[in-house]
């Protein structure tokens, strides 16, 4: 068995943002010389999630909105903010989504389906964040 | 390390369907002869779900309904419809359930509870879609 | 390969409860010796969650109040509880949070962000429940 660990940085402009890491996560297998495995792909923070969907802007823009209506921002609807936090929508949004994908690796690469693509989603960002790419199989 | 690669083929009659795939899990599961390890069940479409649940035709009638509550279908919602596609809301079902499960084998089967199945949940069909079932293990 | 396979019991007082279960997914890490490999931490029951966020119990009371609003409790809105179950809400809930983690393991410890916990979520508790921690790697 190989294993093979990467770590990806983000500090990003906008406080909600989405980011294709596909070819981070591609390079990532690639270095790690698995043929046949899995990647995991991970969020090591709490609100932040790694999902597969689709590389058009116009959807990220819908599930930034979408998300919003499913954990609606306003601090003083959580207990969680008396914390002296405000983002406990951003855990919510963490929960719904998910912080972490298993992508199937076959013949040395990312066994996709024709639109699937890896993404970062920053649910609370402008500071330094971490995702875990971890690589197993042989 | 063992690992096998088995994929299932769908074309759903109806637009929105869950079809239990359970028994194609554990048959691919068993041609593996993994004993100890772990069975990863994926969608490789952007608009469907792979997830654990019952096996009770009532649940997956809530589930239908409860998915159009929390992602209305209604194109006119959403930009990614400017597209010419009319899915964004087979995208964010996707997103809410997810699109894979990790189910554990031990002593060569499925370690599941007394009522856990897996299925494939069609948010977006009438068309041909896949589901990869990769088994690692030993 | 390594692999590893531990159960863990649950009886909740509360018919909904969050409770951390990290000490135990890292005492059955430790006791795999797996020093690289990944560890999935899976409920075996249809009604309930495993997640990774915050040891934080606003945000737990926030958790239940959301889930709330996301799947509502009321049997009266499900064709499932015409089975004779109350509990149509509570795979909704474990749809939307998931019913697994898979946490990374690097130099023999869970590799996880600083926040970062594992918690089993019991959406129709006060009964038996169990969880499955599966450990593989070398």
């Amino acid at each position: 068995m190989t294993s093979h660990t990467h770590y990806l940085w983000f500090n990003t402009k906008q406080r909600q943002e989405i980011i294709d890491i596909t070819e981070d996560v591609a390079k990532a297998v690639e270095a790690s010389e698995v043929v046949e495995g899995m990647v995991l792909v991970s969020a090591m923070h709490i609100s932040a999630s790694v999902f597969v969907n689709d590389h058009e802007s116009g959807l990220w823009h819908d599930i930034l909105g979408w998300l919003e209506g499913i954990a609606p921002w306003d601090p003083r609807r959580y207990r969680h903010n008396e914390t002296g936090e405000d983002n406990a929508a951003a855990h919510l949004r963490s929960l719904t989504v998910g912080h972490e994908v298993i992508v199937p690796i076959t013949k040395g690469k990312l066994d996709f389906g024709p639109w699937q693509r890896v993404f970062y989603g920053e649910w609370d960002g402008q500071r330094k964040k971490r995702v875990i790419i971890k690589v197993l199989g042989e």
